[in-house]
């Protein structure tokens, strides 16, 4: 019987012998059959969905695959095995097969994502499948389940199971908060690689040695805790998150892109293909929207964003819960058709009181979606009391960042209009009256 | 008239034309006038003072001396005076005469410092000299006095001013509140350069580019503010000072060795010649202090530290404020003579309690000094509205990380006992009663 | 008039008004008109070039764009210049007019590139337009015209002459070597974001800060030459760059995926529109070349690049000029056509020799290129005695690399063949005679 | 039985349940027999005998110890451990004991170096002992000797068999090589921890990985050999250890101040107890040697270095082989007294010619020692055809670095002088036929 350390791919995080590279200087251990499903068509797809999306319009060389987010995170599998794999507690949970499953789990935990994935599903459109259920649909026909069988000796099933279902017995519990949950290896990757891309120092600076040195059991023996050792670096892991939504992926023009192409694939949604859309790689796509938009609102949004000058909306008005407590609250977590006749209102209103016409897709309302929330429910161990506590709990700065700064300072409601009427409307004195007016059809 | 721009030191930051080269891969541009003050016995002590004492018998990479980081800290002063100087207030307020006694105030801002300055003046001694004072004697007299004179063409009295008197003019508001502030460069330098020589990622963590970039006047034109994109940089500041104390300055087995070094200064100071003392490099010291110790409990301290063998005391108990808010109560801020009664008083219950002879410098109580609170009063400009905000005001963690967390999570009380006695004291079943019964003396 | 420090751009790497991010933390500096330069059409189709095209399919994060490595390019430029503008003859030589013109050739000296722009200028086909020329459709019409007369006061013949004539004055010598020569802004931009890019460190290993803090005039006054302290830098350069070519430009199977396109592209190029299609972004130019392919052997060699499932040859046989000095010579700097002869041959023999039917395009022959010559003629000036050098001369190291490991140790000869023959093939007894008859047809 | 992998030490790599933290952010693993050995005073000594003596008098912060270095040696012999387990001839030639010697080897390897050992052993005096020998007395007696018999169960004669005697066996010949050969983990810790904490990047540009990763057999199976894949990190290994030669190590102004220092030791070194000297940390050494030297020559030389003033001899003159071949081949690899001669014949002369006495310490001869060449003799496997070569073979740069450009032209001859009269000798305009003269003396 194989060791989780004697799986060969854990193994070769040490011998070394094939190796593909990924920033920032990362070996990635390859084996004969991880190579098998690397080369599937459903795995090589990740290499045409950029892992940010619109985030490029703004951080120029932030254009990273999938294909390298999935590598990452397949690494971090087997750093946090091999570590795990000293712990007898966790050792007795979790076997080598079960651990196979997760590194499989791991490699293709993105199977599912499409181009533009979290703006479109922040819409909650309820034709959009959810990328659970869209991944099935790779992992359980055609090629990557033909691997898993072959040279894995892995019932498809079961990797569906670890990525989507509700975990049925505490291994399953275990590696399914490895892979979402509070820190997880999904995180872990993302962070620093979006991070890195984005040249910017703020996603790298939690210790990743010590978090994954400090990783445990839960008291409960069902998910991972960390020691005590690891309490600081679990707080720099949610800090790092927190700058990255602040400086990165709620980034003032970054949201102006989104509700651009929110707003865009809202008014064509209806005119998709979805299915057979969302099995393309990024290029396709956005040439798939373009020909569907015709010379509508969609068009020009479409070509703001992709056409052959980058025109992004500007910011007209911005508040956080910070600056305008009551407008925040009115707005936030409001249901996207919603803040789109919002919008339409104030295109409306705005239209008069400039004596000119502004179309409705001229305007835009940004505001933090409905779901998505941050939690830190992880517990840390201390050995003197020996004696479990949650994270939050014992760090006022995790409380913090969780509870209050995040959702409230980080994520801004916007409005953003076109470059054509932004100055004018911006500076125009009754601009605070219309807002209100608008946002009060919202009741 | 020059400009800030064309002070000499300030264009070799360009010009790159002489050179000194200190971690992590920096250039510190040299002119003949500061090449004549670090030569001189003043400056060139400082390569004989580590900046971290203690620390390097935890962390043993850590013996990084004062000399390289006041070579960081001018650096850091050079780069700081190159952004201001676009800024139009700025340049207004700070003539380039200012800027050059700035530039000299940053790379003499430690010359007062002395071998283990922050234990010694930690325990609150009347005898020990002020370093701001010790520090006059090397800037009003000497060669260092000269150079300025002569190759500054500055007043000695000037720069003496700048580090340790209240601030007489905006001006002089402002530079000093550069030196020793909020936001300063000796922060940015220690925190980064300690972090990199005791081998952890913590302290590099803020955005220095980002934060340096962000520098402007405040509204009233007497003090350093940020610029809103630079808020981000200044709470990851904040946090990396936070975890830098969790790790490093505070770590548990550096607060062992920085409680037997207190005491051993403690018992021995009524022998010593702190002003002659105080001037020399760290090995002296120590050979000075280990000949006045002679065979006292003293010597038994400082060979631990600075024998042949290291021999640290161990925890005994530790509380934090969420661990046993009362007894940290009790404990912290203590004038250091009362924790050395209360240790010694615990001392003798506990050789009761064994049967054995413990002598009274065999325990040793360790808490937050009477002083050093953290403070960051500094303001955020936003644009939209033109106005200024306090940074805590505007941010949830570093209002956690202020107030809460650093002083009562970071920050414990800790007693340690000599490991020959350690384990069995430990497990004793009366400690609990015995510490309470030692603390009780206090009142 | 204005000083080279005070043109807004050079001035912004200071001031840090507006800036752009791009990997590994740099701070680009915009001005208006430097952003009006980007938002062109012309310039934003870089977004869609990336800079190392087959490289990807072998390092899979290499696709990093021709957009980010030009903003990494124009940095330099304003590093090299704020550097430079401190030596008495460059300013005497080089006018502030002259440094903005570099500036903007600096930003804009990629523009005539195409995705897949080096591979194919290897082939040598006449139909294909040099790049140089290529890019002054771009510069001399159109909004970047605009652009440069309206908002930089620059004639855009300048910045033609200045990326692809002959230098008619020293100045123009000296931006000249600056942007393309023995080390200039271009390499030392490349060679470390394709490092970085593609996950390893072999070229980011020169000292950048030194080199370019090495700058200076040669004795001639009309290019670029280093001072001592600048010579390891120097080697360091041309060793990064050896080893770049070694383990990334030139590895074994990048070269299989080169000699893949490069044959498809010989294959088709007489159907293709090769102006139209070369103002195209990579995905519709692999688009536009599939479908011209329709079901002919170019077909099936970039559907093993670029459709479902990566396919790629496999190394046959490889020749350095170290193993079988002959054979190299006879293949290396062939012109394309003759290469494609000679692999045609082979396979025709090799359908014999294995009894099965070889298509010409199973077979590839990899050589060395028939232009691109190493050079490193460039001076290092020695105070004492007070005398200019060539590198080559001075430093055995650079002649090692320059004149003998770099074409014929790195620059292999290749055969490589489809996956689906190679082991059959390679194994074959008659192999190395098969070989050798195919390439005696040379002659 | 134990396997290799099963090394505490080695699994402590991955189980991270005791660490020490070292730059450059490493974790190296503790087990309490580990930490018994450090815990001597033999090991702690280490903790007062700077890496790189005199070098921080010219990079201030390399003052980086031996201890921290003996603890980045060990964690490397770790990592090539883990790595070579996993080559089935490795496994079969080492058992897991030998291989827990060699750990414990790595660990102790510097025991014997006493301060400014490299240049005291230069001068090649028969009274200084070997620091091999001076080490068997710290390995062979004491607290060392008792922690190896007791928690090693270890003969420590076999620690020094295997640190200096001429191995016995295939085993003892793989594992001397891996401390001290063509490629060691000696010098891939020393270069990369040198380059760290001088602030040059120039030793810390090999690809470790990569290098550890192809670590193999050789085709004897007596010592290391490197896969095809690490030839090009074998060839950085040598590179950067060239640039660290030119850059640092040789740095004009490092051999300044050895020059300094050879010739006060070489006055005092009859009046001096070599082997308690040697004994003591460098503050004492530097002590006890200001005293013997009085008022001699030698302490003005000594205060120049060590004193409150820091003041280095200037280059009078320097000739690489390039310069002038002659002269080099004259003085290179001379006994140092004949040097000394040479220099005080020169102040002599140079006495006469100034008309002003000149002392004859104040005149120093500089040249390449006797001994230390530098040899590659590592071989590379190539799979394709099955065979070894030797690195300088297969590569030219390799071959030019190590015959040609590094003891030719990194290692200069220079003269030196005391800067009171440096500037007039060095513009005397007979200077060039008093050198010839007092180098005429040789013959």
């Amino acid at each position: 019987m194989t060791t989780i350390r004697q799986i060969p791919e854990v193994a070769g995080l040490d011998a070394k012998t094939a190796l593909i590279r990924i920033p920032q200087e990362l070996d990635v251990p390859l084996s004969p059959r991880v190579r098998n499903l690397i080369d599937t068509p459903a795995f090589r797809r990740l290499a045409g969905i950029p892992q940010l999306g619109l985030v490029s319009l703004v951080y120029p060389a932030a254009n990273h695959t999938r294909f390298e987010h999935s590598l990452g995170v397949y690494r971090l599998a087997l750093l946090c095995l091999r570590r795990l794999s000293f712990d007898p507690r966790f050792n007795e949970m979790v076997s080598a097969e079960d651990a196979e499953r997760f590194v499989v789990a791991a490699l293709l935990h993105d199977l599912g994502h499409w181009p533009f994935c979290h703006p479109i599903e922040d819409l909650q459109l309820p034709s959009v499948p959810s990328h659970e259920l869209f991944a099935n649909s790779f992992l359980l026909e055609g090629e990557i389940a033909d691997v898993l069988r072959d040279d894995w000796q892995i019932n498809p099933r079961d990797i569906v199971a670890l990525l989507s279902e509700k975990p049925r017995d505490p291994a399953q519990c275990i590696l399914s908060s490895m892979l979402s949950g509070p820190i997880d290896i999904d995180k872990m990757d993302y962070l620093s690689r979006d991070s890195l891309h984005a040249g910017v120092p703020y996603g790298r600076n939690f210790d990743q040695n010590r978090l994954i040195g400090s990783l445990r059991l839960n008291e409960a023996g069902d998910g991972l805790a960390i020691g005590e050792k690891g309490k600081t670096a679990a707080e720099m892991l949610v800090f790092a998150r927190y700058v990255m939504f602040s400086e990165v992926y709620w980034h003032h023009a970054v949201r102006a892109a989104t509700a651009m192409f929110q707003q865009a694939f809202f008014l064509l949604h209806g005119s998709l293909d979805m299915d057979a859309l969302f099995r393309e790689t990024e290029p396709v796509m956005i040439r798939e929207m373009l020909k569907t938009a015709g010379q509508t609102g969609a068009e020009e949004l479409l070509e703001g964003l992709f056409g052959p000058v980058r025109r992004l909306y500007k910011r007209l008005h911005q508040y956080s819960f910070l600056q305008d407590r009551e407008l925040y609250r009115q707005l936030a977590q409001r249901p996207y058709p919603q803040l789109a006749a919002c919008a339409e209102k104030l295109a409306h209103l705005a239209s008069q009181a400039l004596g000119c016409r502004i179309a409705p897709h001229e305007i835009l309302f940004d505001a933090p979606p409905v779901s998505r929330e941050v939690e830190f429910k992880v517990d840390v161990y201390f050995a003197k009391p020996d004696r479990y506590r949650r994270l939050d709990e014992v760090s006022p700065v995790v409380r913090a960042l969780a509870h209050e700064q995040f959702d409230d300072y980080v994520k801004c409601v916007r409005i953003f209009a076109h470059p054509r009427i932004r100055d004018r409307l911006a500076t125009h004195q009754h601009l605070p009256r219309l807002i209100r007016e608008a946002v009060a059809t919202l009741d």
